[in-house]
């Protein structure tokens, strides 16, 4: 089976299911707190892994096919991918995808042919999309393949990279426009140095900042009302890449004015290379009203690059989901930046792939949902901080206590008492009975 | 309540009990796969933790009170303490134990009183089994704390530093044996190096080579019949200890003819700060017939450290339980080298932490049972190595070919199909259906 | 030799001298770039590791005695520590020194017995001051330790221990302005969460950042006019601390508005914990005005806990020094948080280690000063960016280019040029040539 | 310039040069401790990296052009990559070369077109080593890029693919014996698993100690006397991969019987990879006898991948060089495993990095001699052991004591004195001096 088309639609089962071509958990209309779990998810297919990755690695050559039948490097072999890909999409019921401009097409020997290549295929797509259910979650630009960008495009050290970036992402962003695309979203893969010895890491991140303002300004000048995000990734292609996570991409999109614009699109293998979890960099996202999208994927925590692996693990889907429920949910979608491994070259290898991923997140949901529904989780928080409800709690709340009056109130209190217990192992056994409640 | 013995005891109430001091999961005397669960999982409690520990860290003394009411650095609280353990194993159904043999006695000021006190304190255990099921797991002497060992003790520069590891070892041994030990376990927490300039590693390793021949000649003479183990561990306190691993810690024994009184006991959070995943470092022991025991705890994968928890991730334990299984069983069994995090300081927490851990492995024991009994990842194995049952496989196993013989096929044939998919999705999704399929 | 003053004075003798107990390197007058080099390095003793932390690890306690003749737990001691430590850094030349409220004097029963202890003690330390060079650096007050910071001091769940913080705040911040010191440090160790499930993440973040407000308002009304620093720590003792690094604390100081009155507290082996080179923090630090202060150590990359070594390598306090330099130097100092390994357990080790220590700051000002004066590698980085000295450049960097007009440029330039090599391997060649010019 | 032919050759100018294209180090025919320069060092030119490889990583196309005029996939192209490289080694005096048969020619459509290709290319070589002093150090297969080779060669789950890589083998030892090559080196890059889901991990290993049992005694039936290398890698590309570190793959050399033929080839950043130094890794080797070649390179300790960065750091270089002096110096040679970062894509910038590289090791070795001649270190490790060599420590040695016989001693000594200081700091400063001696 060469062909994504050759695939069965994929039918929800239920959890008893053995049929590798079913969805065991994702059952798109099921309502979960009120609202289908389709809405919840809005899973999305990435262009770049699925339409074109191979399997490629720095030790050998692509193991899977992804010609379709046609010449890569051409427009029909464009064309076939998007066949195939909305085939794709609508047997699993995928219902958004993202591309990189370089993704939908082959480059140009110009950028005028390049330019005239992308109209091409978005009239193709566009007129694909009549009478779906698809849509375009965001849009980006490839900024970093080509040897032009090795020095990053906002942070290139050379002007007329800059400018040739500039050119790049202003097509990007119309393609975006034209497909009716929610978002935009800038990927800083070079944007970071290799070395110290030859950076000027203010004057880079500075470029950056205006190229940001410029991509903005323009966009909204043609009627763009979606949202930009920044997806943090601390390092991979480069020794160190300035977006290194969500706290460090939101001080730098306010320190230059960007946070009106802009959220931050998480991806759960880019935090934990951060050295966070997943669930934290949600969770620094949201509260700080900055979480726009994901891209859901799982890599592993004993490797140091981004495996890029489809989420397999349902206490990572779980906590994410919980983090984004009570967030009060995406503005954009779960986006799937995620790839076979390369032994699992064939076209059922990438079904089951999607399968498991999306599996992983309805169940996720699911058991999010009933975290919050059993209530013993926040509930506890709650009242682990009730003290600050108090009259002095408040007062501190309101900026109205000084040093002196709460060392005062220290000295007359005497010892104060332990904290109460934290409880980490409690919840995580309520986390264990939530999640294997009917075993 | 700063009593163990306030405690009640913990019943199985199966998944959907919200009560925080019953079992969900473990349920002792239920078979799985024609055996119990007890004897499946032999949980043991270990006495540096359990008894003792109480929550300091680097950066704060500890935060849990375990005196238990009597004075610590007394025979009165080695006492106490020993009521407060068997009284909790009982309330938990925990029916074995391990321990240094500091964790028992406070250190005398010589070794004849240290040894005086274990003798003390050796009888009152012995007198307290009676009647119970309770047992002893294995025993070790701590030759990694005093001052005196700062330099490792098998691994030491000083002989009379040596000698003391001796006289330690020899005693802990005869406690092992009075108390019935099924096992001696080897720790080596300083048998390594702080830095290659002040250390002659051959000379170091022969001698705690050396030191491990003395020991099991003279349990033998004794009539220890039971296992020797090593525990690896790679770093921590050490920049660098010997037994780094399950592979090193094996090819350590071969090379010194240990391998026949030894096998490993295997802890989860070694193993990942190793580099491996928990269940790699039990397969690597149980393919080279030396996989004895296990100390049950988890890691944190994006932190540095021996964090020591209690295990709660139900695929580590349904995994670490498959490769037990596979393998026919632990000689030994699970001893919970594991605490309570710093901010969950109550008598409540620890019983807490252990029906934490106890459920996650029961969960995993039953997990593992059903990915065994439902076949497909066993089955997928299988299949997958069937090209080596035929004629020129089992040639090439029975050490019958030669390179010319095989380069002259692989012409013969001409280009080489690909080998099948790996199917890792598939694979991970079979997993998840087995440990989901009641959601 | 168990007291620090049975040492010699230790003298400068030149690179070539084999005397352990004489700088090869620090020549305190020395003039490089025109200034002192003890102006230039203003190195620190750290009174907890100095003059108290005996080598304690988590696996044993410490090897070193630094009773100097005296009870811990003592007035008496408190005061010995004084005697040795004054002794100790007039005979290596310190002039500056760093404390926490409880490194002074042990914690008394109640604030007030603690407070009055503080007063005694720095009574006598001020005293001691009279008529030396020696200066306090900065002062702190310990946060962290006691269980009742279990859960963090400005991040505690307990409106009682926030209170009690608020009192030890209080008083250092006395005792820091009556001593003249010229700093006070928050470093957050605690400050942060053990689990995402027990933690409101925003309400303990702004609750810190209100204590550190009611610090600067009480600190300015008595008089203080030096810098606040934050010591950005990304993990350890908790899993996660909200001062992750360089970039993050910035973010939080400008979020809440304390950017006026906080400069950063830079440490190498925190920098390296939280996956940047300590060159890299610096940098971040700088760029943003916000460095202000070092904590010189060193940590091993292969070890996931802070190590805090005594800084050895050369390249690092070389590179170190190069971005002090070019931020003009130090508003504070560089402060010794660094100890000795378990196994140097005497004193002469602790001189050692501060030798090793001071004659690589000093080799490392030496180098920087070079690589600055060969002027190879500052003109090859100005020279990288050249490009955008153009009119068009000019133009983006004045923000007056907008993205249409950028692309328009690079559809009529064509294909963009690469830019010029980074040269990274010329430059390294280029900081050995300075590091090794005398061989 | 885009051919190597355009360079200049490089001369030695010592330590001031400023010329980028000049040695300030290496000085081939130099004494050190008796032997040229050269001879300690055995510098080798890696075929991938230098001839073949252009800076392609993950996330884009190569950016330097190694085509030298001639159409990459062609003999032209690999007949012109030998002149080319031939003349680059003679330029920089560079004695040695490396290579994988995929390396020196494009794949053919089958074997036999591969093989034959191979037989022109070995022909041209020969020829073109003739009057030069250029050798081979070592050849080996590429049985890891090719599709085929993904679940590895010797682990492969396929019959068919264990021929091919067997036929490859066969092949790739035929053409290092007609080269001359002193060496042959197994690396298993892809020798390892993915998932331990889907992997038999005895019967893989078992099939690859019988491929090189083949692979040895075919190399010894057609006149090898050379040495085999297995060259450990923990991870990537595989998850895991078989040959960890030096400690495993010596157990399992010993394991399989081929430790007589076998040495192993030390990476440097591939021990770093595993947690270790380069330095460990290189003392373990050794002390087992089993220290054979080096590949010479440079990881990044904060990325979790293979760099392969032109070594820089002379502490490495320094302790590396050392151990190999320590152990006798080496059968095979330095191996530059590395390769320029990509944004240095100049066949300067190559000739730059092997400058970089030649001198840090040329460094390295004058300053390993130094440290020996200064005898300090080693001085205080032999004094650091001295009580092993009393009456007492002679019959331990023996294996003539017994634990009874040592802990009666223990008894009797009382508290054993602690062991002297381990200096750790004193040592460092050591090294530092000899170092930085002419500063």
């Amino acid at each position: 089976m060469s062909l994504l088309t050759d695939l069965p639609r994929i039918p929800y089962e239920g959890p008893q299911s053995k049929n590798p071509l079913a969805f065991k958990h994702y059952d798109a209309n099921r309502l979960v707190m009120g609202k289908p779990m389709k809405d919840h998810l809005k899973f999305s297919l990435a262009w770049w892994h699925a339409m074109s990755a191979t399997g490629l690695d720095m030790f050998g050559p692509g193991t899977a096919d992804k010609t379709f039948g046609e010449a890569p490097g051409t427009m029909e072999h464009a064309r076939a991918k998007v066949d195939q890909g909305f085939d794709f999409m609508q047997k699993l019921g995928i219902e958004y995808f993202c591309f990189h401009d370089v993704d939908l097409v082959p480059e140009g020997k110009s950028l005028e042919e390049t330019n005239r290549r992308l109209d091409d295929i978005t009239d193709y797509i566009k007129a694909k999309m009549q009478g779906t259910n698809i849509r375009c979650l965001w849009g980006t630009a490839n900024l970093f393949s080509h040897p032009r960008y090795m020095n990053g495009a906002g942070s290139s050290n050379s002007v007329d990279v800059y400018c040739h970036a500039a050119a790049q992402l202003k097509k990007a962003i119309e393609c975006t426009v034209k497909l009716g695309g929610t978002g935009y979203t800038f990927w800083g893969g070079r944007e970071g140095y290799e070395t110290l010895l030859n950076t000027d890491m203010k004057f880079e991140q500075e470029n950056i900042a205006k190229l940001m303002r410029m991509a903005v300004d323009y966009a909204r000048s043609i009627g763009f009302t979606g949202t930009f995000y920044i997806e943090p990734k601390p390092k991979e292609p480069m020794k160190h890449q300035y977006d290194f996570d969500a706290a460090t991409a939101i001080g730098f999109l306010r320190q230059y004015g960007l946070d009106k614009d802009f959220k931050l699109n998480i991806e759960a293998n880019h935090a934990t290379l951060a050295g966070h979890t997943f669930q934290h960099d949600l969770r620094v996202a949201a509260m700080n009203d900055m979480l726009g999208s994901v891209d859901a994927n799982q890599g592993d925590l004993l490797l140091g690059w981004d495996t890029d692996q489809f989420p397999a693990d349902v206490y990572e889907t779980t906590l994410a989901m919980y983090e984004i429920l009570k967030s009060g949910g995406l503005k954009g979608g779960l986006n799937f930046d995620a790839k076979n491994r390369r032994p699992s070259y064939t076209m059922k290898d990438m079904a089951e792939g999607f399968i498991l991923g999306m599996d992983a997140f309805a169940l996720g949901l699911k058991k999010a949902a009933a975290i919050i529904e059993d209530g013993r989780v926040d509930g506890f928080v709650k009242e682990r901080y009730a003290s600050f409800d108090s009259d002095l709690g408040r007062k501190i709340r309101k900026d109205e206590a000084t040093l002196g009056e709460l060392a005062e109130r220290a000295i007359k209190q005497g010892q104060a008492p332990l904290p109460g217990s934290g409880r980490q192992e409690y919840l995580e056994g309520v986390v264990n009975s939530v999640l294997f409640s009917g075993e």
